[in-house]
């Protein structure tokens, strides 16, 4: 405690490490000054951030093998934005990539960034805006992403694209909005208050000023209680528990085969890295809640409120697909239906408030996170496409894939740094 | 706990009472099941609903003097909808508005509608879409509200609208959508989990299917530790605190001479009631965050960081007035320059995504409550469109105004009774 990051400034009231307990802190020593404000962030585990966490105002390391916000427990909030890049300057890109780095290093252990809210250059703006302070860190992960139009030759990058970033297949019933999709780069801020994202997000935006611009953005929502010890599963705004059988951020044996891209994999820049799907899918909320709760259970193949699989008592009995209509969505998205494909499913409800004809403009926004898009999400989302039920009920209207990088080392390395390399190793 | 709504479902593995704890439970005993599940509940307070509450996942009552959502501790989240009547038939929206009284008392003890989400006709859809199962009551309030057009006629009400229910006046700068404001009806949902205070507004929408369809909805957040019991005063997107001098819920005297219609005030059926304004404002975020410290402090009249008034050291000094710019927010807004008229602020941020230009979306979702908005938020906006100096850097969007009728009484009373009862007396 002997850091001035950590010294309550005067007439502070909370024992807690706060963003205003550090105020005017400047980023120097900064491995020091978040490891030492960090009396409620989580021990690193071999880089990896697999623990589940109780507390929901602790602070998630940022440094590490893999990149928080995947294998992290799943925190109650999303602001998620894909940028485009407005500059042709690799040089330029770079550096943003640095400074995005440092600021997401400052954020996510519950600093201001820069200089903070009232510093910086005299007479000039705040290098913070301010909206979170007095916040906790709030569980704060920031994730990047590269999208494939990163690699169509503005950078020099087209011979780093990885083969298994493909561009996704139009898939049967997509009605997608180009407005709601792609984009050069993504960022996926996650915490257990809204505000906490989408202070992050908003001054990410303004650090690019310039040379990005946000494409498109999403923010969800997932239910309070999944933070709580018990963990229940939460429900789907269909009424169903969504993710029973998901990957869990504890589940090392899923997460080398399902999720994180190996060495032999490659490329080398990747290792260590996944690659994102995002779905928004809209609901026709008002059709759903007219049907009959027979029909909204044989469509799913569980019932609606244990979440038993059909012929089942609990939620987590393995399901016996036979026992269930061959359509059902359980059955179709079934690692036995699909070559054993799994993702780590990260999704969140939302509610954009009501469309021209009064209804929600609600849905779930799917984030999947997989060691390889062509043997998961693609396979899958043909088949559940092609037959499943719950299509009368959904529509995909926005997509996108990125590849995620690894984590970043420390305090030298930055987002991207393996990509932009020449090596192309870490 | 003798009643079935409070036993334990087998297997339930959670002491508190939940939704989950009460599937199925059909509504008879209301009172007694209320009572009975609200271990957590509050003590009524002669009916006001004025007590800080500490626990987020207690239930707030639904019956008293006052409608709940006004004085109550503000909840961390909002969803607010307006609603467009559209069958003319007055039995049909006197029925609607008691089926909303009967299921808001259910939904904001944490039940579910009706006979739940399993219950109802055989073959029918379920009476309640579900998705809060297992989530706590999270002090969800519902509070209703009548706008000017419910008068125009069609409900032989022309001549029982309040004086004090006036169209609000066009503002110097106000750039409005019409789709964004007014609205026969409001409900106003807030709650501490999101989902559940959009499960309300999704389950009334729904029960209304036919009789009433949302024109416009809002989400909103605040910021999560508004509830702790340090109740530090939430910043708003520009980073200032917002909010220092509001009218707490606790205080008596200036809710009964500023927020609550008096019996003189008239008319009988809006006693015990009050008026709300929403505006959603909307903030040029970019700009603002291209301004210097120094400027953003002028134009609030307050620091940033301690929320002080200009010329004084702690954020709950009395402010003098003339110690700043003559056009500063905190000036112009004061109830020593606008004879000493107040208001119940209960505003929430918003940010509804990126516009077409790659901006942010976000602002301030204004909700104020006051006794007479002749004397309160007229000629403060009045002041404050003409002069202010924040102007610059906002735009008012959104705009509606309502009667907010008194609270339900108990079992047999329901929302706008008294308005549509002959007499005019609850």
């Amino acid at each position: 405690m002997s850091d001035a990051a950590t010294a309550p400034e005067p007439g502070a009231d909370s024992p807690q490490p706060s963003r205003r307990s550090v105020l005017g802190w400047g980023g120097a020593g900064l491995a020091l000054g978040a490891a030492a404000a960090g009396g409620a962030a989580l021990a690193l585990d071999g880089g990896a951030r697999t623990a589940p966490v109780a507390e929901a105002g602790a602070a998630v390391p940022f440094h590490g093998k893999h990149q928080a916000g995947i294998a992290t427990a799943v925190q109650d909030r999303l602001h998620f934005a894909a940028f485009d890049v407005k500059t042709e300057d690799r040089e330029a890109l770079i550096q943003l990539l640095k400074d995005w780095t440092e600021a997401a290093a400052l954020m996510t252990q519950g600093h201001p960034v820069g200089e903070g809210a009232f510093g910086g250059l005299a007479e000039a703006p705040p290098d913070d805006t301010g909206e979170a302070l007095g916040l906790k860190p709030s569980r704060l992960t920031l994730t990047v992403g590269f999208g494939p139009s990163l690699f169509d030759g503005r950078f020099g990058l087209k011979d780093r694209r990885p083969e298994a970033l493909v561009d996704l297949p139009k898939f049967p019933g997509d009605n997608l909005d180009p407005a709601r999709g792609g984009g050069d780069l993504c960022v996926q801020a996650c915490a257990d208050d809204p505000q906490v994202a989408v202070h992050a997000i908003r001054n990410l935006a303004r650090i690019g000023f310039g040379k990005v611009a946000i494409r498109w953005s999403q923010l969800g929502f997932g239910k309070t209680s999944s933070t709580t010890p018990e963990a229940q599963t939460p429900r789907n705004m269909m009424g169903f528990k969504d993710g029973t059988r998901n990957i869990a951020g504890t589940d090392t044996a899923n997460l080398t085969k399902h999720v994180w891209v190996g060495a032999k994999d490659g490329p080398d820049w990747m290792v260590g890295g996944s690659y994102l799907v995002a779905r928004r899918i809209r609901m026709n909320i008002e059709t759903w809640d007219r049907t009959s709760l027979k029909e909204q259970e044989d469509i799913f193949g569980r019932t609606k409120g244990e979440g038993a699989p059909y012929g089942k008592k609990r939620e987590h009995d393995e399901p016996n697909l036979k026992a269930m209509p061959e359509v059902a969505h359980v059955r179709l998205a079934h690692p036995d239906t699909n070559g054993g494909a799994m993702m780590l499913r990260r999704g969140y409800s939302f509610t954009d408030g009501t469309d021209g004809l009064g209804r929600l403009d609600a849905g779930l926004f799917f984030l999947a996170y997989q060691r390889d898009v062509r043997d998961a999400f693609i396979p899958v989302q043909l088949q559940l496409a092609r037959r499943d039920v719950l299509n009368e009920y959904i529509q995909h209207v926005g997509s996108a894939v990125f590849a995620i990088p690894p984590g970043v080392r420390g305090d030298d390395d930055w987002w991207g740094s393996a990509l932009f390399s020449g090596s192309g190793k870490a």
